[in-house]
């Protein structure tokens, strides 16, 4: 058995069963191997950016990992966006890049570079397989690592590939539920009940059904605030799940919603820092005298540690049936940030899987859609736009049974649109609406608020009006269905139809310029 | 004045007056300070890839560095692939790469990463400026690592670029020519003397025109070869040119050009390798008991050592004309990779210069426009593919007056096909073929060279037929008048309308599927 088909039968013992790729010369015997492993589904991307980003969908949904196959350093540089967005995210993935053979590597070919070092700045573990006998163990080492919530670096050498010798790597004994220690549970309980002004800032774990159903329990119990990191990988919302306020991007929003707070209790999400510094702005957003505790480490079982927290803080059971969906009017008239997010609330699917990049135009979309029934919610994590389409594509392949909506930003989308073409290939039922505002325009916000505005015409570089993006014919041009909507009535017609069809369809929504 | 206002200074100072970004928060007050400096052209481009080649190709032709402008790690991992090509053609490139305040680093907000260990694989000199004061002085140091002919990665903190007290940077010294010993002259000139096989293999300066012109000298003197290197950054051609025979990229046909040879004189040139591994080939291309010379290295003036070379040959002065220029016949019939290539000899204009990612495709080209007009091409140095639309881009800014043809295989047009809104918003001159196979056909042909051909459907990922792109459609997205060509007589009329008119044109050439 060479090391490829070895690699291969490894991934499958342990449950990785789907691999983005776009392959090249030194990843040939992994693609030749492909028809002796037919239980290893490879789907096909165009650009790298797509492979790493649809396995960090992926991998966010299926609570497993995904391989990608890169080809090389700039395999992996085109694709190390989206990896850092999945680091991010602590999306488990196992990030396989083929390199020359180890013997050429000394030659410096002209497509010779550093993998490991481009590759360290996503990945906690990183490694070189130096002989065929090695491949086997090393794949398992690797799926252990990405198990653990990160993006894991298999590199592996055409000759370690195309050399016979190698054997299948071990299973993977389950990594074992990390648990919070009682002490630290009932501290903190006991700041909790003292009931002075608190907040818990949920992240990771605790943003899903049953952690968010416990944590709502502590809520009411001690009217504690639940607040939610800024950017998900994964939020489950909907009808029945306690309302969790995301902290908001723009520092000054952040620092209204903590205000006051005495007592931050951290559960799966980190202390909260302000995404871009200003000048003369603070960034840490924690406000002066307010404590801090850390309940919950990235790692640790979140909906546990909340149920403890709950049963110690006297909580009584949740309701058996929570509030009813609500959903707003389908709206009419004018195409505006706000009237598409009620249409969007409006339409939303049962169980749908929202990839949410549509970044400034998307403000309103949280708001009508907080009623929905069950639906997740997965974000731009790392804040490396181009991440949406290539994470709908990647979240449609782990749940082919649900319908997936992508919220995307003209811009943002343009970074990675390649993505549709996989969606036609995989005929994955992705809906995709542009919320074509034909600008930068958060650019043009921050420009204002880190004092730099201008009288001149250097605002122009977030201009993308001229030419116009007409994402109808780019989606068409990659067998896309798509449709241009200018009116919220036109919005609501497209999305009944493309909900109610299979496959990729996109809308492109045409907003007012700049919002 | 702030840092950004003393950067773009010091580089408008120094003649780099270019700057291809897509800039973010990070960036805000350099793109502000544009308003001050209007002799700085900022080009806007969609994904740092196209900021990045255009930066390459823009080097390559204009012989002085232009800027990028990118945001952060994850903004100069999506360039980094075009800066590996950059780095492989030695072009001239001030790669400048914003970072979060110095004081905001620490915080490991989301966008936070190691810039300077991604820039790494891709740069000689990397510096974060620390403070306000080192602004100008740094941007001047990089613009002298730049101009030997590196990609100098300046990072600059968004607290340095905002605050006040920054000084322009120094005027930096031309560099002085470094020139090949007249010794080291003399025995190469012994060597071809002797009249041994021999050949030349030129690369880098040694394919300008007068460089080009000694070549020939010396190889009418001596019979010796005249080879280039397989991926030359820009090579001049065409009428009054000696021919030169380019190294095969398959290395079976490189060591059949070499065969016999029992010298080897580097001419700008490295010492040729294969540019993959293949189980039980050799990597080394030189033949056995083949002697090297490495006659003028890297950085070293070609031009004049080859001029004193053909003098110590005692060769005689070129023929005041070379010969005239010679066309083939316009094709007419079937669409084929070989009368696509006799289209393009027939219809290309004087002065054209040509960004070529054909690939496979595009074999014939090179034999078909051997007779044209004077014209420059420009190739893929790296291997890493998504080079061609970016180059084309930043060649036709850096040259106004002359026309560019992008020849771009199917596969290689999708990975940075954002380039042609960049074309469009800045009306610049460009032709791109798009030879669509709706195949990656060179895959097909390395899996079965690696020895990895098999009976079952691996070669799927190959495939670019489900759903076939079109590429007119896509280039109507982006604001480019498009046209798809099934015949010979079409790709005839459709160059011949494109060359004619301003402006960017897109030809979706309809090859045989898989050629």
């Amino acid at each position: 058995m060479n090391g490829a088909h070895a690699l291969l039968d490894t991934l499958i013992l342990n449950g990785v069963d789907t691999c983005f790729t776009n392959p090249g010369t030194s990843e040939m015997h992994f693609v030749a191997a492909l028809d002796d492993v037919p239980e290893m589904r490879a789907v096909l991307t165009l650009f790298e950016g797509v492979a790493t980003g649809a396995a960090d969908g992926y991998g966010r949904m299926a609570d497993k990992p995904a391989a990608t196959l890169l080809h090389l350093g700039p395999g992996l540089g085109n694709g190390l966006a989206n990896l850092h967005n999945a680091r991010r995210a602590r999306t488990p993935l196992v990030n396989i890049i083929g390199n020359h053979a180890t013997y050429h590597q000394a030659l410096d070919a002209p497509l010779e570079s550093d993998i490991a070092t481009i590759a360290r700045n996503v990945s906690e573990w990183i490694k070189e397989t130096p002989t065929v006998e090695q491949v086997g163990a090393d794949a398992t080492a690797a799926i252990v690592a990405a198990q653990r919530g990160t993006v894991a670096t298999l590199i592996l050498p055409a000759d370690v590939s195309w050399s016979e010798g190698a054997r299948v790597g071990p299973h993977a004994a389950h990594i074992g539920i990390l648990e919070v220690a009682a002490d630290e549970i009932e501290l903190a309980a006991k700041v909790l009940r003292a009931g002075r002004p608190a907040a818990l800032l949920l992240g990771g774990g605790a943003l899903r059904a049953d952690a968010l159903e416990a944590a709502g329990r502590v809520a009411r119990a001690t009217g504690a605030k639940l607040l939610c990191e800024t950017f998900p990988a994964r939020l489950e919302r909907g009808a029945g799940l306690p309302t969790v306020e995301r902290l908001g991007y723009l520092a000054e929003f952040a620092v209204a919603q903590l205000q006051g707070l005495e007592h931050l209790v951290l559960v799966g999400a980190r202390s909260p820092v302000s995404f871009f510094a200003y000048p003369g702005q603070p960034g840490v957003l924690v406000p002066n005298g307010c404590d801090v505790v850390d309940l919950v480490p990235a790692g640790y079982n979140a909906a546990i540690a909340l149920a403890r927290l709950a049963d110690a803080v006297d909580a009584p059971a949740p309701d058996a049936a929570g509030p009813a969906a609500e959903r707003p009017e389908r709206p009419t008239g004018a195409l505006t940030s706000e009237s598409l997010a009620r249409a969007i609330g409006a339409t939303l699917p049962d169980g749908v899987i929202v990839s949410d990049e549509a970044n400034t135009a998307g403000l309103y979309v949280t708001g009508a859609t907080a009623g929905a029934a069950r639906h997740d919610w997965l974000t731009l994590t790392g804040g490396a736009i181009g991440q949406g389409m290539p994470v709908a594509t990647g979240a449609a392949v782990a749940c082919p049974d649900r319908p997936v909506l992508n919220l995307e930003a003209d811009g943002s989308a343009m970074y990675t649109l390649q993505s549709l073409w996989t969606q036609a290939r995989e005929g994955l039922d992705v809906t995709t609406v542009i919320f074509n505002n034909r600008s930068y325009a958060i650019l043009n916000l921050e420009l204002g608020r880190v004092g730099a505005a201008t009288d001149g015409n250097a605002a122009d570089l977030f201009d993308l009006s001229q030419p116009p993006l007409d994402f109808v014919a780019l989606a068409r041009g990659m067998g896309v269905d798509g449709v241009r909507a200018e009116t919220a009535d036109e919005v609501v017609r497209a999305l009944d139809r493309a909900f109610a069809e299979p496959g990729p369809h996109l809308i492109d929504a045409i907003l007012p310029t700049g919002f």
